[in-house]
């Protein structure tokens, strides 16, 4: 696979009664999931909002770490911070991603519920042997709204742990699905 | 395995220069560690500080989502909360699972960094097979130093992604190490 990136979407996200909603961009999202993705060598972490004023934030909260002070005596945190973009819309994250890797990048939605044909994590992982690129997209609020879920080609089993409970902070499912896609370690239970 | 636990340890821990100091506790530490013990069926999440106010401080924002209007309008958050304890140190955590489980738990430490005769973890999570429980500690700021690691019955060794950054925020850490111990989309990797 020659790239992969990270959609962290705030629009369109579902809200607790089902309706469409924009959420706020949460300060250690960009950061967690910076440095998650840089873990699992991601190309780009894209945080997506029409709120051009969201935008400037998520911009200037990796901004900050990139030129100033704190980055210096942070070099780490600096080297993931660089990996963060902003977007307007999923469709332009897709279509910058498109552009840079010259054709089309496996689009894969995460949900913590239940969607129809699902596709399991073993299986998915398998898959990106043959994908030019991927882009992983995660929801905020409660979750991805239909119209988001309708862009990806493939939709993710939920994260289940040991028990029925999958109330993970986006945070930590980015960084388990990473983990479960893009980690050396887990190469075994997939070559089979 | 009858039980598991989760230790995050605020005191021994170093800083950037190796020296051993007492971090603080975070929020967001408590709640996404919680909202991961429980998807992965933990039993107790213990916060370790020898500083009073600092475990009062855990046991507040636990609380506030356990008792309060907040918690009735997320369940499930205060279901997660109620995983949490605070401990004055890493010796009273062990004795206090010790004598829930009736024998002492497998204590393992996690390190970013690589410590002799780490194990490696498709084989530590082998070994859960024949453990009556598992206390599994984490540290704060740089890191758990050479006394709480000593405490461990076995280290781990770092969590890598595809590179050689190894920089994840102690709540992503915590996120993969359960998924990879505690899942069981995992098993088939551990069952050759």
């Amino acid at each position: 696979m020659k790239r992969a990136a990270v959609a962290l979407v705030h629009y369109p996200c579902l809200d607790k009664e089902g309706r469409v909603y924009t959420t706020s961009i949460t300060n250690l999202d960009v950061h967690d999931i910076a440095r998650s993705a840089r873990t699992y060598d991601v190309s780009a972490y894209y945080l997506v909002t029409p709120i051009e004023a969201q935008r400037a934030l998520a911009e200037s909260i990796a901004g900050f770490w990139e030129t100033n002070i704190r980055g210096q005596k942070v070099p780490t945190r600096a080297e993931a911070m660089q990996l963060v973009r902003s977007a307007h819309t999923l469709e332009e994250v897709l279509a910058t991603e498109t552009e840079l890797l010259g054709e089309a990048p496996l689009v894969v939605a995460t949900s913590a519920r239940e969607v129809t044909g699902a596709v399991a994590w073993p299986a998915l992982r398998r898959r990106l042997d043959d994908a030019a690129g991927l882009v992983l997209v995660f929801g905020t609020g409660y979750g991805l709204a239909p119209e988001a879920i309708a862009l990806a080609d493939v939709t993710l089993k939920p994260i289940y742990g040991a028990s029925a409970y999958n109330h993970l902070s986006v945070r930590s499912a980015a960084a388990i699905a990473l983990d479960r896609l893009l980690s050396p370690d887990h190469a075994d239970s997939t070559s089979s």
